[in-house]
């Protein structure tokens, strides 16, 4: 991190074998570090979403196989399948677990634990140097806007891409912690990200964190601070990206994107190849989105005057529909930032990221 | 009203010569209704926004000085500078504290209150029957839509401007309602409006009262859905438009035309011809936008498990900027709804508008 006294969302501790996380679901008001030695410890602490974010849930489950292979070395199957039941529709999820399953295939049991865990490590370390360099491409771009403005850079961003749902500098919060250490003046307007706030709670605690002057703005004002002048760049990350550059990312994003064409402002969008679906032809029509609970809709997460956390309903008659995602055209992003470079956000540009990737 | 037991945002009482309101700060929760006679009363009430909306606001000023003249048969202009400071952007409050003004301007101070009451009471008339020619004409549009789809017509609305916002019918809500009594099935898609949430709070209160089929979401949900075909036409008010046919609306409108324009869904705004500022000839660049308290979008209003209001923060730390409007460009509007028709969006429409006026 940029700050070596940051706490960070997983850290493994060799001498206990236990891994610590900060309970997401308790920020930004109070911060929980919780001890995960146990495989339940680890289900739970997905499957109640203290931690989240793709890259963040998937290292989490490879640490949990390799700790549940330390206390049993036979529970490879059980264990996989406990962990894999936590977020059913994380694809990440899935991925890291095989990564550490294909590991410890076909080892004698006493090696399985350290050849699990080296594995997790690999994982590890491997997000940390894909979003250090997306982080990098970033701010380039920013740099490039700082050279012709002299002042303060805004960039807009939407829900958490940052650090806490990786585990180290984020996606498209990287460029925002680049370009401040390298002393640009960055300001970023958060959007809250309604319903779950992830901008609000989580981008805001990061931003503070590390010192970056940040304002929360509802998810309504993107639109009138761009026409206003007001933004400089809009930064956003990726769930899922199709080969031809449309962008599923949190709902409301689609929104700002129009709103950053309708007045000239750069779009960017920073994800790590892992998330491009190259079986996805067209996004708008072929990414399904998920529809969540409509209790997160009609209810929100916040402090009351007595410091305690608690839930609130908004409406307790209506109904609500709760849009999880929604997708961004590719006409409409002005390039991907990965850890491979930038690319243009059209089937050409999504080509020669494939080429780099298989370099 | 479409149902005469239902309760009105404002009604005067002749014997106690008094005003009472619905304390709109407590829907969807709880019906509470406050009495008016001082004008701090009513000062208070507008700014607090126990009531608000364009008409509402304006007539609610219309009493608030007619009572203080009641009170002080010389304080009219103590009372309308106190009045009009409550809300900079509502260009009704000016045009309705004007209109009581004028009817007072050169007449004995002991016919002042009267002839004060009675241009409160021509307003009053004069906006039911403007909100319902506005339902009549905005009606035409959904009738013609479902001419053409026979089906469920699904309409989009931001913040709240129905009834609770006039005094009856509203505008943007009463071409729904209108629909609604001719048996048109129709179902409204209800932004909740963060961060003051009046979509969630009042349209779907009103809705639910008038029995109108309607689904709470997100503001950042509507780009989805119309990118999706789920929104068959976008109905919003104004508080404010320009003599090119730029709308200030509550902010997040402009997203909304943004994403009705990008997937060729007609976008129509419902107002009564005394928001349209003729001395405003651009709104994007002539307009200015009122910054509310930022602790409007750090906290959130709702209902405890234990059925207690209160508000909760979503962040302590960082701090928030609170736009209270947007201006949406003519260009997006596929037309403005009047009570004296609609009119294409632009200076042309507007002279139009203007000529039917004064006739």
């Amino acid at each position: 991190m940029t700050d070596p006294s940051l706490h960070r969302p997983l850290q493994y501790n060799d001498e206990q074998h236990l891994v610590t996380i900060i309970d997401q679901t308790r920020l930004p008001y109070t911060l929980i570090i919780n001890e995960l030695s146990q495989l339940d410890d680890f289900c739970k602490a997905i499957s109640s979403m203290q931690v989240r974010g793709a890259p963040l849930i998937g290292i989490t489950a490879a640490y949990g196989l390799a700790l549940a292979l330390r206390q049993n070395p036979t529970s490879l199957h059980h264990a996989y399948k406990a962990l894999l039941s936590t977020r059913p529709t994380a694809i990440n999820l899935k991925w890291a677990l095989d990564k550490v399953a294909n590991a410890v295939a076909n080892v004698a049991p006493h090696e399985a634990f350290e050849l699990a865990l080296q594995e997790a490590h690999r994982l590890r370390q491997e997000d940390i140097a894909r979003c250090s360099l997306i982080g990098d491409y970033g701010l380039g771009i920013i740099s490039d806007i700082h050279k012709s403005k002299h002042d303060t850079i805004h960039i807009l961003t939407h829900c958490n891409a940052g650090w806490l749902a990786a585990i180290e500098w984020g996606t498209a919060l990287a460029p925002i912690y680049k370009a401040h250490n390298a002393g640009i003046p960055v300001h970023v307007w958060v959007d809250e990200t309604r319903p779950r706030n992830q901008g609000a709670s989580l981008t805001a605690w990061e931003l503070e964190q590390a010192g970056v002057d940040h304002t929360i703005i509802c998810d309504n004002t993107g639109g009138h601070l761009m026409q206003q002048g007001l933004v400089d760049l809009c930064l956003v990350g990726s769930d899922r990206t199709a080969a031809n550059g449309d962008v599923c990312n949190k709902i409301g994003t689609y929104l700002k994107a129009l709103a950053a064409e309708d007045n000239n402002i750069p779009f960017f969008v920073a994800l790590p190849s892992s998330t491009v679906d190259w079986s996805v032809n067209e996004g708008v029509s072929e990414i399904p989105i998920e529809q969540r609970d409509s209790a997160e809709v009609l209810s929100i997460r916040g402090m009351t005057d007595n410091a305690e956390i608690t839930d609130i309903a908004i409406n307790r008659v209506s109904k609500a529909a709760n849009y999880a995602f929604d997708v961004t055209p590719a006409r409409l992003v002005t390039g991907l930032i990965t850890e491979c470079g930038v690319f243009d956000a059209n089937p050409q540009g999504l080509n020669q990221l494939r080429g780099k990737m298989s370099d």
